[in-house]
């Protein structure tokens, strides 16, 4: 038998601490130097020569969940991380691997769901790959998506607001942009996406209505630049809220406050968590935002956020720090707990 | 029992006949219009605001073979595809899907080997992402690389050379550009790829000493656009040279005449070819780049070939005829017949 150490684990694509230490010991070391946000930012997307470039596999479990299914994910999730990067996301590539046996009725309600999604999203899908291998070597079908971007307009304007009240050395959407005193703004409720894919497994002893969040957001990032301030954004996909939060309190050495009684959630999302006992803060998302926002422009930000179909559960769920270290929540209750990087898997192949 | 029409077999993912058919069938609806070279084209790559965009999954099997591996081929496949349109490579995103119990040693070897093939090629590595399945759900390990890639100075006088003798309208590497009289040249000895992977596999009844062609062939490619004269470059991959030079003649709506005398081939797979019953020019191939190049500059174009590692073998195999359809192969006993694109499968997961 193999050292269980010495082999890859579940954990390593959960999104958490495990993952994160797996990236640094095994691809970091691709890093050249090269890119104006560069592989070692380990952000969102990268930026090179203008261009916001990101890739996604997507492994979802089932392929067909409530409120979505792998096609829309597959779009959505490439079209957000250009968008948290602050691009305007362009064009897709769109690469298919397929079971051996797959049915073909299946694969053309999962490209008629790529195609309304990407025209939802103003975004096109311009060149592909078609791979299949053969039955029980795959899981039925993984989509990788990889996209390219630009600066907006709005990017800019953002820009300038924020350069008002902060100097800034990075024109994209970075946490070394983010600073003391920013507010941290969720843009809705956190863990649909997680809950939805659990409810639609085979064999999962709890019903729910809830439906995944998947959509692209990009025309809601959009909304938020045009007001400006915005500092960094970031999706809490793989990992949730308390990757994301860690993740921002590493790379910009600050703190990070937020209040349990702030964060959004559906009551039945609520009541699945404490059923399955779950930690809803390591939950995964589709469709959301965390936004950290210059305290002046906090309010405004909201309030676009309030306007758009995306935004519209958007709060204030707390802010930035600098004398205090890593994520702190204050619980409903009135207690303090230290959020760290997950270290389990609380639903796998979410995305 | 599903009717095996309505499902995906084998042959989708073989780069013939029925892979362009699913391809055409399903995603081709894709397409909107998008692009300077658009969906529609079905080519290497699209090209979008001047950026070349790219995309290949790989499945190879098995993932270390004679002369590469996995990692290698992730890296050399996508800077050929961006090289093939003629463009630049400049970066890459790298995407793995992993089997949970997957040894952290040979992500190691191929992370290194994806490196210095990187390293080789010039092009950087900028982003990623990186999945689990669980075991039994993936067989190993799936790679994803997508890629962008600019026109080049080599480029632009690439057609500034061609403008000369024709009218030329795209000025990107594609089968648009292609005219009666054209030489076809191939870059060097064929099926050598195919062979080698072949021979990697536990099971198979033959031994053979033939390594893998895989190679990045931006630098060769660079080469023969500072000749000039080029009118297109694609490689032959899955489907082999029937596959290519069948898009070639569908896509130029002229004739195709090669000779079986000069296509390069060695001795080995030669023979491995005869023994396990093979169609040469259904072999897939790595590091080779077919050219169909103005016949005032064929000759200029070989010369350069010959002095680079990567074309060494380099022949003109035929040419362009507009007098003719589709493809036709002078035999070695004199005897000519119609090469169509392949409907079989000689090796699977080659890519
Ligand atoms: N195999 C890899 N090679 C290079 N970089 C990688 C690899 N896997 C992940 N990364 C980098 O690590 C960072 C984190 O990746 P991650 O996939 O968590 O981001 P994400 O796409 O925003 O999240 P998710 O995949 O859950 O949507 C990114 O900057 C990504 O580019
Ligand atoms: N799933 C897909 N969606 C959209 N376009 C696709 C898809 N699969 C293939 N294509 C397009 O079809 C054409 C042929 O694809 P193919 O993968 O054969 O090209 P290639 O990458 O040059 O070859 P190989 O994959 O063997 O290296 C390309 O233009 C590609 O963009
Ligand atoms: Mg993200
Ligand atoms: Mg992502
Ligand atoms: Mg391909
Ligand atoms: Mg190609
Ligand atoms: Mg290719
Ligand atoms: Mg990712």
């Amino acid at each position: 038998m193999s050292d269980p150490k010495s082999v890859i684990t579940l954990l390593h694509g959960a999104g958490g601490a495990y993952m994160h230490n797996l990236i640094k010991e095994y691809f970091l070391q691709l890093y050249d130097g090269f890119g104006e946000v560069g592989l070692n930012v380990l952000d969102d997307a990268a930026v090179i020569n203008g261009i916001v470039l990101t890739t996604d596999s997507y492994t979802v479990r089932p392929i067909f969940f409530k409120g979505g299914d792998i096609g829309k994910l597959s779009v959505s999730g490439t079209v957000n991380d250009i968008s948290m990067m602050g691009g305007d996301p362009i064009a897709l590539s769109l690469a298919v691997v397929i079971e051996e046996g797959f049915p073909k009725s299946d694969l053309a309600k999962i490209v008629e769901s790529i195609k309304r999604t990407a025209e939802d999203a103003g975004v096109h899908i311009v060149t592909g790959d078609t791979k299949v291998m053969e039955r029980g070597s795959l899981d039925k079908i993984v989509i990788n998506t990889s996209g390219i971007g630009v600066a907006s307009d709005a990017l800019e304007y953002n820009f300038k607001v924020l350069s008002r009240t902060r100097s800034v050395k990075y024109k994209w959407l970075v946490p070394m942009n983010i600073k003391d005193g920013d507010k941290i703004i969720v843009s809705g409720t956190i863990g649909d996406h997680a809950i939805a894919i659990l409810s639609s497994r085979e064999g999962i002893e709890f019903e729910s209505n809830v439906v995944s969040d998947v959509a692209p957001l990009n025309k809601m990032i959009k909304a938020v630049l045009e007001v400006g301030g915005v500092a960094d954004a970031k999706d809490p996909t793989r990992g949730g809220l308390a990757d994301l939060l860690n993740d921002w309190a590493d790379k910009s050495g600050l703190g990070i406050y937020i209040r349990e009684s702030e964060i959004p959630v559906k009551e039945e999302v609520s009541s699945a968590v404490e059923f399955l006992g779950l930690d809803l803060l390591e939950l995964g998302n589709e469709g959301k935002a965390v936004l950290a926002v210059s305290p002046e422009m906090a309010r405004d930000v909201l309030d676009a956020l309030h306007k758009t179909p995306w935004g519209k559960d958007a709060t204030i769920i707390g802010d930035v720090r600098k004398d205090m270290e890593g994520v702190i929540l204050e619980t409903v209750v009135g207690g303090k707990r230290l959020v760290t990087r997950p270290t389990g898997d609380p639903v796998p192949r979410i995305c």
